[in-house]
């Protein structure tokens, strides 16, 4: 990607975030990433939509999961995903949300950029639904950590936003890491010492 | 609230909830609740702004925590909560949100509408931590679990939108409701039987 489209495409990504789908355009996109006029249309030839959607592809890159390896690989991974929000809240100066809740509201079912949300959505669970199936815990509860996890980070995001301080969202993330780390313990196949009687 | 005007209040709160602030019309609560053309400037001579905020208010008042009388108030109140966050995204088909979430993306610190919003909030998660605490919670624990509840409703009724369907938002739901079980458990002034000696 080259460095005027690349910037193109994280200028649309902030935009998307701070105010969704339907108020962004490419004008706006221009004017903020200070790209020349005529080479919007030539990188983006699809318009509007293909730009959103190379943006919401490198913000779901960015924010991917990756579970290392090493001890407590999915705690590890869920905390650098928090991490990754907090610091994207920051850098948009408590203007960005996430840019997939941004669009999520304006576009409908059956539309290109509505399948790319939920499929990232789902994406980022079922990533950590393997992490968590990996660490011992059964599928269904996997899933639901999952869903908490993705949900936790979206709606913190919001409360942080609106109160401009990231304390909302380092709050749930500290609920979370305790209810996962609780949760994971207890299905762990290996006994803890000493927990051997109560099994 | 004669009928009409309650009609074209609740008919926003649920534009605002499918497509938020910038996107929703006074041309579309006409259309769409079938009010008389020129009563919606009559009942809201402060414009749009003033029937969002009504819708608002409406919205939070129908999901403001509800603390019962009786065994685990705190509980009771949350799992009541995500019900009926559950019951709004059936009753919108699955394309309303929370508008709260749909308006917060739209408007700018310094504007009425955001301040509404962010009080809303810090409102709902105030009354959680007074449940907690009155539970035995510690302050600084009460407030962590309150921002969880929200984020974890809000973020939840995001993943579940974007599904079509409640599992995600019910497994969230069952996750919270859990972790909090826990938490406030740990947290009790009576002992429970059995656990004295651990203390």
């Amino acid at each position: 990607m080259d460095s005027s489209r690349e910037k193109m495409v994280k200028t649309a990504a902030r935009l998307l975030s701070e105010r969704g789908y339907a108020a962004t355009s490419f004008q706006d996109v221009i004017a903020r990433s200070g790209a020349p006029r005529g080479s919007i249309y030539h990188h983006f030839p699809g318009g509007k939509e293909q730009l959103a959607a190379e943006a919401l592809r490198w913000y779901a890159e960015r924010t991917r999961f990756q579970i290392p390896d090493g001890a407590d690989p999915a705690l590890t991974a869920v905390a650098g995903y928090f991490a990754a929000t907090a610091a994207w809240l920051r850098k948009t100066e408590f203007r960005g949300g996430c840019p997939f809740a941004g669009v999520a509201l304006d576009v409908s079912p059956g539309e290109p950029l509505y399948t790319l949300v939920a499929e990232t959505f789902a994406d980022w669970c079922r990533v950590l639904e393997h992490a968590f199936t990996a660490e011992g815990c059964p599928a269904p509860t996997a899933r639901a950590l999952a869903s908490l996890v993705v949900a936790g980070a979206e709606g913190g995001l919001l409360l942080a936003r609106a109160q401009r301080d990231t304390k909302p969202l380092d709050d749930v993330a500290a609920q979370v890491l305790a209810h996962l780390r609780a949760t994971l313990d207890a299905h762990r196949p290996t006994p803890a010492p000493g927990a051997a009687a109560a099994r």
